[in-house]
């Protein structure tokens, strides 16, 4: 094992810089599932693309058709092979990777997240990417949440399995999922059947709290359950000097909404989140604006408090802030992510499991995610078939948040997630 | 008259008809005013662009460096003149066009303005310009304003000085200004000279109120005096779900200035307005927005009412809902005009100077604008400079209010408006 | 008449501090009302009260059934003449004073208003009411507008014709009608036929403008069109820290209500007013407030104005707010004036009225009220009748705006405005 | 034990229902105090009232001048010995009585809060305090958070150690604190020395938690820290008709205060809270506010989340909204309480103190508070000087929420709370 991740650990550093440089949002994903296709047919899996992986009427959050076909262009433009092009069409990203080794064992289906965000990428010295020029030449996208790094591990892992392959039991299927960010990916994959037969289900992700390198955390809990929602709001434009009365200001009542959103009420049954996201309105100063829209998201510590408070106070709130300037509105959930939880036997398995890593220093039982993540619909599902299903975090000093257009992590954290997963792949042996 | 009027209506619907189906936004006039530019040196004018016209430091709310560039790259592609581009580089459209009798008499001066509105044009069975075939063919741009029959009958009234340029006295200029929208256009006209030598000068509007044909309006007042404001907030993105709090959310800012802007106070001395045409903020959906801009305008009956009522509450409002959201905030006024007033003898004038005419049915003597109009400008230059200054309104119904997507007003008002400009010529000889 | 002026001006001011020391706001003018009788008594007058001069039921604003027993027990504890206060029991103040002369002429309304307002006096050395030792005395209520000069000005009149009545034709009626803050005393009157067979009808109003001593104004416009509201909002009371979510918050509905009310769009047709007079909300600090309740109002430049676009944005509001904080709500008209209008012919017949006068010194054709005024349904009643209806203003100048805690006006507009009375009601003999 | 519980039942119910008929907000618990003294007089324990037992200068949120006076007078209508008023005199309400058993051993400090609330209790057939004709008959107030059965527990701990100040061992200090509701009456009681020498704090609840008869809870987390803040807003008023620009509106200050700290953006670090719980403004309904007050209190799960991120926010909208609307404003802090914790051994403890009860059947080794509780200045000083301190809760069902006008329990807690405390008592011997 030491060897492997010695010699693996160039080829981790090389990718993550690779996927960092080239960052594409949800459903998007064209050139990354072509570059991750690439390397993985390499390794013997069986390769799934398309619409053999994505139910193709829960993937939530779409872009539009026009802006579809513009992605694809510029992802012909960039040279990707045309059959797997012709496989992703119309929004049908990501990838599973499947090997038998031929004798008996679990199924253990490991997930890796691929997405970036529309974030403009700090360019600045104190920034590791643009210092060592694999900052991201996308502009106005960026992979400021680790996916770069995701992949890199699940690429990392898929190595690991073929040079492994003679000696390992069971059957491995590596999913590359598109769309984490706004909770879209994750349950089409899960609606297709993919983890129907799954006997374990691991996935995680690096940083989410500033650790050590050498700290990882067994088990994860708080995932706050997320709904995202698209709002529009129509009203009628009017000359604001010449006749202002005549319109209904859809950009006021986007404004409105804002503000009576963000003030949902806390709840004394535990964390929620409300956050607007994205709000445009109005076509030009002198006209009263007859359109707007906003993109945003509720949260909450459970299943519930998401569902039955946050999101019903949201749509009432909507509603509500329509009839105060007398337009319509139009609401749409775009994403969703359950809460989950991870099985407290993991805490010891894991432990066992990496005792004998030299860079390995330190297991961490347990730590929140705080945050939402699809991958629960996926810990959901197995938990239900009666599987083991478990979310780690592999621990890294950040540079700044999660989100943030100077977030960056320490790539030493790469080889060991590889070897975190390695070593679980091994326990189950 | 009767006959030239009669000859130059084809040309005056052509003309029109032209102009509305390209339409250009302030400041990047550029094809129109090429356009303007061939048609009129057929006419023996002399004609000036760019620098030599407009004041090259009031030209308020120009669009960004990249904005121009990539508009004079559509007009480069759009095939005009390499020489006319040459000299509006850099956002100098518009056009001043001269002649001189070579005799005695006045320096009159006339101001058509050219520009169009960031409006999507309806595409309808009952809309005029679509079912013949002369919408806009520039997605997002429509000339909602009647500026395309302005530019028009400024052509008409040029082809009249042609004609008749060797009965006429004294000289003329016609001003095909930029930028009217925003009021950003006049004063850098003002600013560098074009109205200082000026005896007389003449502007107008079709539409405004909804008339019949043959309906002219011999003077105008309730100009509001108007301020263009651009704002922008600054705040700090943070992860929605992983620390909210971290974040400073320049959305919540702009949508809480937005509606504490809507309510400022009426003020008991005159009419006042504010709008907020646009506003647009936020990245991502989880993410805590960093960035909101906003376009609004304030409006008073008065300068005064204007300037020292609304955009001072304006400017702290601004500020304070800065506070309210810890964000920073730049504020920066791109477009202004001054109230105004006809003079009164104007009425006796018109009514005299129109009387023979057939197809001017009804002289109103004055109607109110209701609105801002930054030939208040030239007005206000001209009057200072003991010159005459009217402006008037050509009577047409209109299919929807001025700034909607639906406007449309009766072409017949063309030839009514040329006839009534040519006539208030020939008065002043 | 110089000779009556002078002799009377004496009496005008201690009237007119005397009810200036004890104001009493809408219906609950008992002591008022009480010594207006006495005076008016000594005078020959008929007087009548009660539910001889008010329609029951369109009194609208009334005080609470508790609060109208506590004012007629404080009322009885001031002393008061018995029988008075049996007549008026219930909250119905004011007085009609009738006199015929049994000669033939016209029947000639006047009306003085008589109520105070719920602001604390100022109480400095500037403040000429406390220097002078005649401020209110009671603590929370104060003669702001000048309905104290109204009432000794009534008196004053009232003088006039007692030392003329045998000189004198025709019938004269003067109202002193209570509660015209809020609009609620003049419609009961009216609806109680008190204007029926008015022939000329004549109210007016002291300062409105700040003027010099000895300028009256002939006609009066721009009475605002105005409603009266009251709202209150019901949610559930739960404790702020252990369980905010169970409850539904009233203070913050009307306070989104407040603010979502002072932004309804101004109106391209003429000025337009909302106030949110008061707010109280809530019991304690630690409870999620159950309970909220607002006055307010709003006007127009005309009744339509008011009523059909002021009046329904502003219903629509508030319970669109409700909706946001899914609270109930409760809304009730409680007060009402139209717009209305002089006869133009008032400016002359007013400066030939005047025209002998030394103290009269100057005639300011018309100005505008600018505010609201529920002599309004009288003016409207006695037009529609066919009769002659104005409304003057008397000049003087103010130390504060009317409704301000320091408001005053300098005493010798007193026998200005009787003796501009006296004359008018000379001219029509 | 069991004995004296039997005996004492039917005198815990006589004084609860005492209390509970009589209630008082903090401060003015003038007849409370006095009845407490009467009691507890009767058992030996030496009693001191007034300056001796609370720091004058640390007890926030006072009522004004005038207020004290006139409960004072109300408490001398009611009857109380003029003596004791005499000590109480200026807003020192609350009792500290001591016995010292002249034997070595523990001092042990147990503390009551007998505070009401400004609530109006409901008078309907489901509400058993009503049918049972003890509910309040001070209309606008009420017992609805227990405090008048933690008065009745302190009589009934105090007869126990009467009845067995012959074996008991050590002294004992009973607390019967006034003004817990809003975080007033505890911090000046430490800061006057009461508990610089306790060994041992006791302090609890009943309720809380809607549990059975029977169940007790040894040990409480989440005590939220808290802050109570009360603002004002000065403005200016105006006629809201005739200049409405001429105001400056304090409502509407305090309105968009209201909604923006309800808005404060929740924070990742655990529970926060904001309730505006009261605001109050205006004066007449034609004339802009010129004065408004809140009361509002702020919350966090610990005092650093409440202090230094709650607070910091809310001064910072309460200030940034008094700019929105050109006011100024004045924010007093008016009462605190921080976080505490209990220590774990007390689980043990309790369970080992309780074992032999045949009436306490269930020990819940943790529950949280998740509210606001000034004990918690007593918890902390106590622990800071190395001794045990410790707050239970006491199981029972309740009608509806703490601060709900139907708020009620089930008398039988009592008993079992006085058991359960003088169990520990007898645990600490």
């Amino acid at each position: 094992m030491e060897a492997f991740i010695k010699d693996i650990t160039p080829y981790l550093t090389k990718m993550r810089r690779m996927f960092h440089a080239y960052p594409e949002v949800a459903w998007t994903e064209y050139v990354t599932t072509a570059k991750i296709a690439e390397e993985i047919e390499k390794l013997d899996f069986e390769v799934e693309m398309g619409q053999a992986i994505l139910h193709p009427h829960t993937r939530m959050g779409l872009p539009t058709e026009d802006q579809i076909e513009k992605e694809e262009q510029r992802a012909m433009e960039a040279g990707i092979n045309k059959a797997y092009l012709y496989l992703m069409k119309g929004a049908f990203t990501g990838l599973k990777a499947y090997f038998d080794t031929g004798r008996k064992g679990k199924h253990i289906v490991l997930r890796f997240d691929i997405d970036a965000l529309p974030i403009n990428e700090a360019e600045d010295e104190a920034h590791f990417p643009f210092v060592h020029g694999f900052h991201s030449n996308r502009a106005g996208y960026m992979h400021a949440c680790g996916h770069d790094g995701h992949t890199a591990i699940g690429l990392g892992v898929a190595h690991f399995i073929h040079e492994n392959r003679h000696q390992l039991n069971g059957r491995f299927t590596l999913l590359f999922q598109p769309g984490e960010e706004g909770g879209r990916g994750a349950k089409p994959m899960v609606d297709k059947g993919l983890l129907d037969d799954a006997d374990v289900f691991l996935s995680g992700h690096i940083g989410i709290h500033s650790l050590n390198i050498g700290d990882i955390v067994a088990t994860t809990d708080q995932f706050l359950a997320s709904t995202k929602i698209n709002v529009e709001y129509f009203g009628k434009s009017a000359h604001a000097g010449l006749e202002p009365n005549e319109g209904r200001n859809a950009l006021l009542a986007a404004a409105a909404s804002s503000l009576h959103l963000n003030g949902i009420t806390r709840h004394a049954g535990g964390a929620t989140r409300i956050n607007i996201g994205t709000l445009e309105a109005g076509s030009g100063r002198n006209i009263i604006a007859d359109y707007a829209k906003m993109q945003l998201e509720t949260r909450g510590a459970s299943t519930e408090l998401n569902e039955e408070y946050m999101v019903l106070e949201a749509m009432r709130i909507i509603q509500a802030s329509a009839a105060l300037y007398d337009v319509t509105t139009n609401v749409e959930i775009v994403g969703q992510a359950p809460s989950a939880e991870c099985q407290e036997e993991w805490v010891d398995f894991i432990n066992e499991a990496v005792k004998a890593s030299t860079n390995i220093k330190n297991v961490i039982p347990k730590l929140p995610l705080g945050a939402s993540e699809d991958a629960a619909f996926m810990l959901e599902k197995v938990r239900n078939n009666g599987g083991a299903a478990n979310y780690m975090l592999f621990g890294t000093p950040l540079a700044a948040g999660h989100h943030h257009p100077c977030f960056d992590y320490d790539e030493e954290v790469l080889p060991i997630a590889v070897e975190s997963i390695c070593r679980v792949i091994l326990g189950w042996q």
